[in-house]
């Protein structure tokens, strides 16, 4: 059987690939109407290209040049004709520029309407819109290559693991179990009153009930469900590449992932390093007050609280006087945007959490004494025009400054200074995570950092009973270009190491885990695994504003399908088999207000 | 980087495959203690076999002499040691059955407490305990096989559709809209008050959309819902490959799904022969008494009718009076299974159709006149024990034949009798179906007999208006040994044309599918597909009795998980967000009775 795209099919070549090499053929094309020139031509598109339809002239062909004539943009037919080289000064650059094709027969398979909207990329059209008729807007050449782009992906993904190294790509359920605290979790009711089903946020037990099964090697490209209401970029289901292995490390599992990025890696977005940069996590915090640093560009956070160390100044004095009281800055390149620097500080502001933050914009190479108790600065050297951003509180301004690092790089960039190169492709590993944090609404309580079957450190196992919020655990997550794309983690494969820490450390209830503990108590293998989220990952390589681009038929930021109108209403007759009905709210609050989809961003000072 | 099942692993080798090549090379083993024999050795296995491991018995090596000899079955060890010839005498057929392994290390990762039951094929475990223990269950070389065999079987579909044939594998939404009409559809509550999302049956409309949408050719290992409550071996949630091209034919769908079955195919389970025999659907029915007929064995339907044109027989002549009155037969060859035949007619039942069956068994090549009106019988010439079931009745006596020709196999079967090749794998395709039949509960309106969206035969188009109920369709289904496996049609790509459809003939409410019909309107090019059932796929390929065992953790009969113990209560606070509550029932109708899992069967008359 001939392989390739226009096998099996009604067509004999693309819309993309006809070249003076054809020149003379007979060939069938299919496609749509991009658009008709002066009873002349019609260029014929499909996913692959462009091709120039000549429209003949001659008496005799005149039904054919009726029927080319009468057609409406975006109409679909099938073209037969001879292969033609375009007259000299009639070429282009297009990869099918130098021939066109002279009609000889015209099926005409649907005329079409007049579009809410033109297929070009260069046409604005509201997000709402391309949403209502996404099979429209989906036409286009950019949407084309982001699906085909990621089916490529993954399939060279699934190659290397399904046949290089041995994975099981298994399916594993998406009707299972309420998680304890799964408070993000879909409930979809059964046939039995009182009954529900949950659609997980991953298939975290099934991979690890796979590793007791002796499965060895499994993989997915697993479909999973969170339900977080209206947020920015986010999706109700997503998709992640599901890895997990038995008797491995996590050198292991994170020289396989860089492998599988390498081999799968689009050859048009360049060639990707590895080993990846790896980094612990306090270090990201220390340097980029985050745990998911970009790593693309510099401007990393410095403690000068040693500089201040005797200082008079109020602020400065109570901020160090404090527990954990440091004072951290940032160093802008060229970051006061505005054309009138100073020597004075420009804004003061205290958040709610007593951290203070002022900038300084510098017109020599050394801070002027006033601020600085006559100590020359040692940070950096700075240039006229640059910008150091100070904070002064406890250790809770990094994450400030992590945050306000990455807003002055977008300024930056929204002001045409280039800060992080568009093409580049950056992947971090952040390593040696705390296993547990405090919980933010009872302190003196601990939860998962991650979740409850990480492994910690082989040498902070001992900590565990002593002194837990101290214990290192085996899991890593993989950033690129400061987005985290994936995390994992070594899991614990004893059933009384994970009973202890569900019972003692956590206080969770361990008989809704029973399954999950019995299972580390018949044989479990050590194991370990990590999910990559495969729309952002994606949405990364091609450079898309949002994972919108990358998924064929996302959701609105509310959740809504705006083509089939889903969520819809149900009958009450067609609930009564789930034995539920619905609770309508009691007092109308009018309209809900729609909010904003940009992430909130805080606010940054300019200098004026 | 190294490739194969133990890269990046703490072993050097799986315990499968170990040879008489390795003599004398340092390897790192990991796996389940398969069993203890007398302190000497351990049997070790893992995914892909088994090894010896030879217990050593120097004072030296004491340390691990303990450690192998404490273990307990399925217990998780690694052993390092050198590789040897057995001795002679001691050799065995398995493949690593001609060395083993001495240990000189062992670490033990986790010693197993009693298992349930034990992991051997020959030991019976009822399917409830197999379920709720399904990580252990799992361990069975049968059950690792069968994950395996699905896994390279669906990466193999992928590689020729998505490497030869230019097809981009679409991950559509799970989370969608109700389907008109959709009662089988599991419901999702969302965060708004009485909207509903919906679990889809298939990705039908969006594989339509994404080929308007100009993605040209489309697949997808899609995971589907239905919501049956409870059926002899369905599951709520079961996955289709499935597959839409534009701009083809009947014929290329079908020579498309040949090949991709022909290059995926197994190789342990031979090769299949293409193209795969074709019939319509008058004949399936005609020779079968079905629309999916197993044609591994003949025993076909014969209309006996005019034999008895002139019979005074009473029940004979009022069948043959009737409307669509006739007499069928069927030959089971040697099918008297009890060992007292007689000349005399055995059997006499009238179904609630009035339909009449009997039996009669040959003990000669002719049958007696008393039944015959003095005619010889032409149907098959008969054998003394051969036994002839006969229908009098309307022409709904052919699926009742077609029936208990499937159980008359059955029987024979069970007493000893091949009559199907268990190892042969006979594909068919049944085409030319009505478009249309009459609804079971309103014999005067019609409903489609597969879907809305099949296109009928292009010569009966003009039938639409006219006689609707005598359209064809161009859809076809994929028979495997007598169950269908698939199925899918050449759509209607015309909005006037699904317009009709929906709104003459099957008197629906196009509103719900506007998307659809507007999609339709703006450009869509003619197209079709077809999706394959993988689960039964799988369990035909691998000789399973159930899907169940060819899927990785499948819910009960009743659809719940013996594991988890999904679905499971949710507390009233947790549905709030959703705005449900459940309607408890007023009366306690007591336990619900456990339902047999077989299909239930119509009762055969024994041959006393």
């Amino acid at each position: 059987m001939v392989s390739g795209p226009s096998s099996l099919s009604l067509r004999t070549h693309t819309c993309g690939e006809l070249n003076v090499d054809h020149v003379g053929k007979w060939v069938t094309l299919c496609g749509w109407v991009q658009y008709l020139r002066q009873d002349l031509f019609v260029i014929l598109r499909d996913f692959s290209g462009l091709t120039q339809i000549l429209v003949p002239q001659e008496e005799s062909a005149s039904k054919v040049k009726a029927d080319l004539c009468d057609l409406t943009v975006e109409s679909v037919i099938m073209v037969t004709g001879t292969v033609r080289k375009r007259p000299a000064g009639q070429e282009n650059k297009m990869p099918t520029g130098e021939i066109e094709v002279l009609a000889e027969n015209v099926e005409v398979f649907n005329v079409s309407k007049k579009l809410p909207f033109e297929i070009k990329e260069f046409v604005k059209k509201s997000e709402s819109l391309r949403m209502q008729y996404r099979y429209l807007d989906l036409r286009s050449s950019r949407m084309q290559k982001n699906l085909r782009l990621r089916s490529q992906l993954v399939m060279k993904m699934r190659e290397f693991l399904c046949n290089e190294h041995g994975f099981v790509d298994v399916e594993t359920p998406t009707l299972f179990k309420r998680t304890p605290g799964g408070a993000k979790e879909f409930v979809v009711p059964s046939r039995e009153p009182g009954l529900f089903y949950s659609l997980p946020q991953s298939p975290q037990q099934f991979k690890q009930l796979l590793m007791v099964a002796g499965v060895d090697r499994y993989f997915q490209i697993a479909r999973c469900y969170r339900d977080e209401g209206s947020k920015p970029d986010r999706q109700p289901e997503f998709t992640q590449v599901d890895i997990e292995m038995s008797f491995v490390d996590q050198e292991g599992i994170r020289t396989l992932v860089e492998s599988m990025l390498q081999h799968s890696w689009p050859a048009e977005k360049g060639s990707i390093q590895v080993p990846f940069q790896t980094m612990t996590y306090e270090e990201a915090m220390r340097d980029y007050g985050v745990d998911k640093p970009d790593t693309r560009f510099n401007m990393k956070l410095t403690d000068i609280s040693d500089i201040f160390s005797s200082t008079q100044v109020e602020f400065l004095r109570s901020a160090l006087d404090q527990p954990e009281g440091s004072i951290q800055a940032i160093l802008v390149p060229c970051g006061a945007v505005r054309r009138k620097p100073s020597h004075e500080v420009h804004s003061l502001l205290t958040d709610r959490t007593g951290i203070c933050i002022f900038l300084y914009v510098s017109m020599s190479k050394l801070f002027p004494s006033f601020v600085f108790d006559d100590r020359s600065f040692s940070l950096e050297e700075t240039q006229p025009g640059d910008l150091l951003l100070i904070a002064a509180g406890t250790l809770h301004s990094r994450p400030l400054l992590g945050s306000l690092r990455l807003q002055c790089a977008e300024l930056l960039e929204s002001h045409g200074r280039p800060v992080r190169d568009p093409l580049a492709f950056h992947f971090l590993w952040v390593v040696d995570f705390p296993l547990f944090l405090p919980k933010e609404d009872e302190p003196q309580e601990l939860e998962s950092a991650h979740h409850p079957f990480t492994a910690p450190l082989p040498e902070d196992t001992a900590l565990l009973f002593t002194e837990p919020h101290k214990v290192r655990g085996q899991h890593y997550d993989l950033v690129l270009n400061g987005c985290e794309i994936g995390g994992g983690s070594i899991r614990i494969h004893r059933a009384s190491e994970q009973l202890y820490v569900l019972k003692n450390i956590l206080k969770e209830d361990p008989s809704q885990l029973t399954h999950l503990l019995e299972a580390l108590d018949f044989g479990a293998p050590p194991h370990g695994g990590i999910a990559l989220g495969l729309d952002r990952l994606v949405s990364i390589i091609v450079g898309a504003a949002s994972i919108r681009d990358v998924i064929a038929f996302p959701k609105s930021f509310r959740g809504h399908d705006l083509m089939s109108r889903a969520p819809d209403t149900v009958s009450d007759k067609d609930l009564t088999p789930y034995h539920i009905y619905v609770k309508w709210p009691t007092k109308q609050g009018g309209e809900e207000k729609r909010v904003s989809c940009s992430p909130s961003k805080m606010h940054i000072p300019s200098c004026k």
